[in-house]
C-alpha cells in the first residue's frame, strides 16, 4: 500500500462508506464527524453492504479539524449545503501540495474550493451510489459505487488524466470501488446533471418516484426535455452532450427499479436541499453564457419555495 | 323585464348564484342540476351573500334536458372538464336564433361550442367570482361577482359591442350583477389567463395560496415570467397586453386576502381540473401561431401529471 493519508469531511451515507472501504484496504484515514463523534470513537463503523458487511470497530474520529493531521487527500463528502464551512475545515488539514477531492454533486463547486485552499490540487469525483445512513456510525450501502473522477483547473480546460487522478483511482480501486477517469472534468459534470436535474427537482416538487415519472407521458417528456436543457447549457460551454446519451439515461432510468432520489430523501427529512450546486449554479453558469434554460429556471423557482417553506416547517 | 327565457346548465357556485340572481330580479331561469336535483325541486335555492342572503323556495329544477323549455340563453357554468356533455346538452334546449353564453376560464371553448350548435350566437363571459358551493342548493357568496362578457365570432375577430351583448348585459345588470363588455373576446380571454395561468397552477404545484406565492421572490418571479408569457401568447394572435396590465395583476394580487384559487379548490376535493381550458389550449394556440411557451409547458406537463395521480387516488 501506499503512505497517502486520507481525510474524510463527512462520515456520512457517502464519505463513511468510502472512507471505511479505504481504511478496511489498509489506507490511513482520518475521519470528521459531527452528530456520531462519540458513538463513532466509541464503536467504530458498521457497513452493511452487498458487497459483505463488516465493521471498523477502530477509526480515527474527531470533532474538530484543529485535532486532525495534515494530509495528503482531504476527501469533501459533505452536503454541498454545508460548504459554508469549508473555509473553516480545509486549510488546517490539508498538507501543502496535496489534494482536495470533492464527492459532490452540482457545478461551480471547485471554483469555490480554489479561493480557500493555496497550493493543492483539486480532483473531483462523481459518485454513482445508493446509500444511506441508518443509524449512528451505521451505513446501508444499497447499490452501485462507481466514482467519476476528473481534475480541475481555472476555466475548467480539460487536462486528460493526470498522475494524480491515477494515484487515488490507484487507492480506491484497491479498495474495491471502481473508479472511471474523465478527461474532462466539466463535460463529466454536465453529464451527471442530466440525471440530476430532471429527476431530483420532480421528485420533490411531485413528490414522485422515478417510476412514477416515467410512467406519466408528460412528466417523461418533461424530463427529456429538462435534459436537452442541460445539453444545451453544457453546450454553451463548448461541451457536447450527443442525444444518445440522453436517450441512454432514460432508458437506464426505465429500467431501474423506483427509486427515491437524493434531494426528495433530503426534503422528506426537513433537511436543506442541494438547489444551488444542482440548479442554480448550471442556470447562472449558462446565462453567463447567453443562454436562457427556462425550464430549469421553472424547476429552481420551484425548488427554492419548498426549500424554504420546508425549512421553516423544520 | 323582458321576457328572455334563460337555461343554467350546471347549477353550482357560479351558475347557481347568477342564476339565482336572474331570477330574483323577475326573468325566467330553468336550472339543470345532477347531484342536487331531488333537494332543489323541493326547497329551492338558498343564496349567501355579502350583498344580502335571499331564497328562492320555488325554482324550475330539470335533471334532464330533454324535459327543459327552449330557451333564448343557455347559460354554460359546468367545469370545462364536463364539457364531453355539451353535444348532448345543448342541441335540445338552445332556441333558433338563441345564445349560448359561456361563464368558463380558459381558451378554444367557443370553436368547440361552435361545432355543435347551429344558428345561434356565441358569447363568453369571464366571471371574477368567489363563490362556493357549501350544501344542496346552498350557495355562499364571498366576494366579487363582475362578469366581462365578448362575443364570438369564427376566427376571433373583435366584433366591438353587439346588441345581443348589450341585452345580456342590460339582463344581468337589472339583476344586480356588475357587467363589462370586451370588444375583442380573444384579448379578454388571453387577459385573464395572466391570472389564472400562473396562481392556479401553481397554487396546485406547490400547494400554496397566493399570499404564499407573492411572498416568496423565486415564485412571485416565476409567478411574472409566466404572466409575460402568456402576453407572449396573446402577442402571437397580435392581441397587445401591455407590461403595466402586468404590473396590475402582481398588485392587486399581492394586496389580495390569501387566496386558494379554484383549481386548487377543485384539486383538493380530488375534482378533474381544467387543465387543457386553462393550459393546454393556450400553448397549443401559441404553438400553432409558432411560439413556444416553455414555462408554461413545464407547468401544464407537472399539473397533468399531478391530476392524473390525483384521479387515480379518488
Amino acid at each position: 500500500m501506499c503512505d497517502r493519508k486520507y481525510a474524510i469531511l463527512g462520515t456520512g451515507a457517502l464519505g463513511g462508506f468510502y472512507g471505511a472501504k479505504l481504511q478496511k484496504a489498509g489506507l490511513d484515514v482520518h475521519f470528521l464527524l459531527r452528530s456520531d463523534y462519540e458513538h463513532v470513537s466509541q464503536y467504530g463503523l458498521l457497513i452493511e453492504s452487498k458487497e459483505g458487511d463488516f465493521t471498523l470497530s477502530q477509526v480515527n474520529a474527531y470533532q474538530y479539524v484543529e485535532k486532525m493531521p495534515q494530509c495528503d487527500v482531504v476527501v469533501v463528502a459533505l452536503k454541498t449545503t454545508q460548504n459554508y464551512l469549508l473555509p473553516e475545515l480545509l486549510p488546517p488539514i490539508v498538507k501543502d501540495g496535496g489534494v482536495v477531492l470533492v464527492l459532490q454533486n452540482g457545478l461551480g463547486i471547485e471554483e469555490e474550493i480554489a479561493q480557500i485552499v493555496g497550493n493543492v490540487s483539486i480532483i473531483s469525483g462523481l459518485c454513482f451510489l445508493c446509500s444511506n445512513k441508518v443509524g449512528q456510525g451505521h451505513i446501508r450501502h444499497l447499490d452501485y459505487g462507481l466514482i467519476t473522477l476528473g481534475e480541475y483547473v481555472p476555466g475548467y480546460h480539460s487536462v486528460g488524466i493526470t498522475d494524480r487522478m491515477q494515484q487515488i483511482a490507484d487507492d480506491f480501486s484497491s479498495a474495491g470501488i471502481a473508479i472511471e477517469l474523465a478527461e474532462d472534468l466539466l463535460l463529466a459534470r454536465w453529464k451527471k446533471l442530466v440525471w440530476n436535474i430532471p429527476y431530483n427537482g420532480l421528485s420533490v416538487i411531485l413528490n414522485a418516484t422515478t417510476d412514477e415519472l416515467m410512467a406519466d407521458v408528460y412528466t417523461c417528456r418533461l424530463v427529456e426535455q429538462l435534459m436537452f436543457e442541460v445539453a444545451a447549457g453544457a453546450n454553451s460551454y463548448g461541451r457536447n452532450i450527443p442525444d444518445s446519451f440522453i436517450q441512454k439515461m432514460l432508458d437506464y432510468t426505465l429500467k431501474m427499479k423506483p427509486y427515491r432520489t437524493s434531494m426528495k430523501i433530503d426534503y422528506d427529512a426537513c433537511r436543506p436541499l442541494e438547489v444551488e450546486a444542482i440548479f442554480g449554479n448550471p442556470l447562472r453558469k449558462a446565462r453567463a453564457a447567453g443562454i436562457n434554460l427556462l425550464q430549469i429556471s421553472c424547476i429552481y423557482d420551484q425548488l427554492k419555495f419548498l426549500d424554504t417553506k420546508n425549512q421553516r416547517q423544520y
